[in-house]
């Protein structure tokens, strides 16, 4: 094994799908089905080295105010991650304000945990997640079944937390990748993880 | 004005004070008083840039378990600051568990906002803060009179936020520097802001 190291979670917030489109002439809503297919390279990156829980950010109450044909390509990018997910091992969990109707309706029943296959590692979605949604919900965090995070990778280059479970990062490790998300290589998810090797904990201890 | 952006509000770690005493040979807790100095440098190209709030990150109620004498260094050294800072000018609060035996009892009368001379920038100071005892305060967040940050620069090379503010955190561009924080000097400082000219704000939109 490469890394001696390995984050039991990990939290993704996959940005740059809109410049990534712009960049090859499309539309900018044409970016977020680009973004689908490397989730499923790191989500087998991750379940190979043995990560017991991935987080990743789909898409928040904020973003849903773009022009309606975005806000349309991300919920639908959102539903095929998860129909194809449906096919493999995780325990999904999706998170979000499902009492919205910016919440795709084809994910309601992902709202409690669900077992697919052998479910060998715990998946976390944000779909449609606000993080004052998230805190002020009803009866604690509406996150509660989502775990500290050791280590955030973002792409596209923007250093900061952008409203990602503002709980769950209070300690966590941030390393940020200038690669646009479409363009995710296995190599991006590596360099942060030799990153994260050399990172101590202390935990303000 | 060499910077056409200035940020509302800067948050800033300064870490590394005990790596720092260590490298010049000096015991660890010997750092911390290295660390006021350069607070008063910081506030002071602040204000004459026109930035609005300063928020600087002193200890947490975490930082209180490490060893006795480490312990009443950072809280003399936190201490020592406000009071040089009453000399200048400056609308300063102080913000942390003031029922714990861990908050210096000389930092009573500043956990409400206290005016010093013109008081042409707020400083907040957060001493004997928690994440947790700020997020389940009673009668909404503890620190509720404390902006949200645009800017956040943390010293001492940890790509983290040790549980500073995560509210106020949700939006804010990071930026860290290698550098120890008892060798802070304003080019650093500069750097961040370089750095900041170039991020774009969306909020999500």
């Amino acid at each position: 094994m490469k890394f001696k190291r390995i984050p039991d979670h990990i939290g993704v917030i996959p940005d740059g799908n809109r410049r990534w489109a712009v960049g090859k002439g499309m539309e900018k809503k044409d970016g977020y089905h680009y973004g689908v297919s490397p989730g499923f390279q790191l989500y087998e990156l991750c379940r190979d080295l043995g990560v017991k829980e991935l987080t990743l950010y789909g898409f928040t109450t904020d973003n849903t105010k773009r022009p309606a044909v975005q806000k349309e390509a991300f919920q639908k990018a959102c539903v095929d991650a998860v129909m194809d997910l449906a096919d493999r091992d995780a325990e999904l969990l999706v998170v979000g304000n499902a009492d919205s109707p910016c919440f795709p309706e084809e994910l309601i029943p992902f709202t409690n945990r669900v077992k697919f296959g052998e479910g060998s590692i715990k998946v976390n979605f944000l779909v449609n997640y606000g993080w004052e949604w998230d805190l002020n919900h009803q009866g604690g965090l509406a996150s509660k079944d989502i775990s500290r995070m050791d280590l955030i990778i973002r792409w596209g280059g923007r250093r900061r937390l952008s409203g990602f479970l503002p709980i769950q990062s209070v300690y966590a490790d941030m390393y940020v990748l200038d690669e646009l998300w479409p363009d995710f290589v296995p190599e991006q998810f590596f360099k942060a993880l030799d990153w994260y090797q050399v990172q101590d904990v202390t935990l303000g201890g």
